[in-house]
């Protein structure tokens, strides 16, 4: 009733505060904020009569979550929710206007200048009472299907928390929003890119072998063998280096799992759930099991979704030879999009097959190079010259691909790209699958025994296992 | 340097052949052939003399696989490798004629008129020979990023066998195409599109009440109890229907792990090995443990890549209603498509975040509700409330989205798009979580026990074994 009443008058409003729905800075916006503030015209006046007004708060803080909450969430829409129920953020900054903008839709002004659009279908989607989503597990237990696209307020109204409360048309269902939550849901805004399942992020560093002989990621057993601090260390160097090395471990078999089980349960693949890495040279054997060298790669390329983590763990190393070989995929990917940009378009966009066919088991995966979100920014790289399949591509691009690929292997195998590890008895090295690509240099197989075993898991099981220690330790 | 002395006529030639290049259909394909095979200019004439001919073969039957080879393979890249190890296949269609196309690449024409371009790196990185390509494994053994990108043949022929030989002006290595390899990778030829990693085939029947109802995908345990025939029976009525139901199967606990690994390894998240459905009333429990009804879903779209088959097994079912209610997703994404495009394209662009918090375990991951791929064909059907996170997009998508999830979950909703399936104890259904939403009608916990346990196996696990099966029970 009430948003139809004002409906006039809101037709207005919209065409004027339409330059903050393309607002791309927060300066745009807050100017946009200023002419609702200042009254410009009389519409302007009248809805702010007919919305309820609390005074500007004090603080102009942002909400977004305070360091500790957003290094936890992997990603925005859970920062979000952290910082929902936390009634502090409410307070940092309120909402200090409303303003219907039609039949679907307000905008919200908040304190410290900036504003939004939230469409009503959206907003009662979005309630949280007990009623519409579940006080325990947190899931929506509203049915969306079955409200109107249409809805409307009754009434609206900011309330003496700087939240938003609602009175819905159709059935009088409450609602109120936390000033937080909108805060961090401003989607109307173009600087609130939508989310990605990528995983680079601030908190990741990308090396050559100088920035990695700098920093070594390395650690421990007796850091992490009963505390579970250590695993968040352990976790977090693995997170922003992509590789993590673990020393003195008991030099026991079947360790690895139980390494991989302080992280999450163990992916089990067509190879079982742990594979021995022997220096036997048999016939008809993987690659991987004789004394070659072997190339960087990244490991089963060839399934839908490749393991995220994988951990090896070295059980003896006599051998003469065989040192574990790390390059930086993601490094060699912003090397390759600054010094040719064409041929970093060429391996992002082209799809490649990858494939397998080893005793009873049979996978083929079609997957580009360079995976690259539509921000193009990079979130996972395949590389395994051995189970790439014949390329088909556009003919005018056939060469190009070769070049590139070409490109980027011989970068990867400069001594100044690789980080060198010779793996000791009891050492453990995790590596994102998807980012560092992996190899090793040739051994003789008669100079003694390199036993190595290894497991996987996956990277959102890795990714959940670092919010909850995260969490845990940081409200301790 | 044969490939060098013929370079003057070779430019010219590639002007000619171009229309080739752009051959959308057979027929054009055939035509800039015959343009070859009559010799229309005296360059042409002159590569005919220089490069060795065959007799055209008296058949032009296809090498594209026989049928049970084609359906042994989920991806035509493998049914290429089927195709390129059988020597009948290299009989049906010999190459008739290789032509120098210049510096980079030849055109390759067949007995039965078909000609297609492939480029001397991809040739060269696609050798077959035992020094290239591991015997035993499969595995290329070539370090492709070693090879000259402007590499050449020293020499080119057919031979008698209608395959054709080159010798590279690299280094000497010789290699043998096989016709059929060549056949089955025609990459410059618009027919033959990238291939991608959609798994709607042929084979598949897409389904509403009627279909389903007059075609049944069920069967005995006892078929497959111990042959795995039936297993393979199974398997296919999984993959053309996206559901198949097994009766009368031990009413056991973990039955349902050993049915899942008549298919391969179990796949384990964050819930376990297997997962109990039970109707007890716990506080705080998963939505699905109470008796209320569930709306159709897919199960952890939270998940980087939702789990592929899920496989529930009814160990008892004495309660009242709990009808088990499925909807092909696929079947309602054609449907939308149909009837209104631009909600199919909203559905099939707006990435949705889904996302859990559950005790110590959080995931979130963001996917359209429709995956489709280059080709606009849908693979993959994301759908469940309860899970779906705030959405954010562009402010103009928002009532579009909303108003096209709804038509959808209203079309679900009717009785003409499910199949319901009152589950007794010893019932096993097995469906593609990734195409085939599943709900429950609601039950009253106090009438009796309800109890299901279920498992997961990834798809592409799935797809390994039937083509196992397929292969064992092709050849025997």
């Amino acid at each position: 009733m009430f948003a139809r009443s004002v409906s006039c008058a809101v037709r207005s409003t919209a065409r004027i505060l339409a330059p903050a729905r393309s607002a791309s800075t927060s300066a745009a916006a807050s100017s946009a904020a200023a002419a609702v503030a200042t009254g410009a015209t009389p519409s302007i006046a009248a809805l702010r009569a007919a919305t309820q007004q609390v005074a500007r708060l004090s603080t102009a803080a942002t909400a977004r979550g305070s360091s500790a909450t957003a290094a936890v969430s992997d990603h925005a829409q859970f920062a979000t929710e952290a910082s929902s129920s936390t009634p502090k953020h409410a307070a940092a900054t309120g909402v200090r206007q409303v303003i219907p903008m039609g039949s679907q839709s307000l905008k919200c002004a908040w304190a410290d200048g900036k504003a939004a659009e939230f469409h009503y279908i959206w907003l009662r989607d979005n309630c949280h009472c007990p009623a519409c989503r579940h006080p325990v597990t947190h899931q929506k237990v509203l049915d969306t299907p079955s409200l109107p696209i249409n809805i409307e307020p009754a009434s609206l109204r900011v309330n003496a928390d700087g939240n938003v409360d609602i009175v819905w048309n159709n059935d009088g269902h409450k609602s109120t929003y936390d000033a937080a939550f909108l805060r961090q849901n401003m989607y109307s805004l173009y600087e609130t890119r939508p989310p990605t399942n990528s995983t680079r992020k601030e908190n990741m560093t990308l090396w050559d072998q100088n920035i990695i002989e700098s920093q070594l990621p390395i650690m421990e057993y007796s850091e992490l063998a009963t505390d579970d601090k250590g695993v968040l260390k352990w976790l977090k160097m693995l997170e922003r280096y992509g590789v993590a090395v673990v020393r003195g471990s008991p030099a026991e078999k079947e360790q690895v799992l139980a390494m991989g089980r302080r992280i999450a349960h163990i992916k089990e693949t067509s190879y079982g759930l742990l594979f021995d890495v022997l220096n036997e040279p048999r016939p008809g054997a993987h690659l991987a099991y004789t004394g070659v060298e072997l190339k960087h790669h990244s490991d089963m390329n060839y399934m839908e979704k490749s393991p995220g983590i994988q951990i090896l763990h070295c059980i003896r190393a006599d051998a003469t030879g065989g040192e574990s070989v790390f390059v930086d995929g993601f490094w060699i990917a912003e090397w390759l999009r600054k010094t040719d940009p064409t041929a970093f378009q060429v391996l992002s966009s082209i799809d490649v097959g990858f494939g397998i066919k080893n005793g009873d088991h049979s996978y083929i995966n079609h997957v580009p190079i360079f995976c690259a979100d539509r921000n193009q920014e990079v979130y996972e790289v395949h590389v395994n010259n051995r189970t790439m399949q014949p390329l088909i591509s556009h003919p005018d691009a056939i060469v190009p691909f070769y070049s590139a690929f070409r490109q980027i292997n011989e970068k990867m195998r400069e001594r100044a790209s690789e980080w060198r590890l010779d793996m000791r008895a009891g050492d453990v090295v995790a590596f994102n699958n998807r980012r560092v690509l992996h190899g090793r240099t040739s051994f003789d197989p008669s100079s003694g025994v390199r036993h190595l075993q290894g497991c996987y898991i996956d990277r959102d099981d890795f990714a959940s296992r670092m919010r909850q220690l995260m969490a845990k330790h940081a409200s301790h």
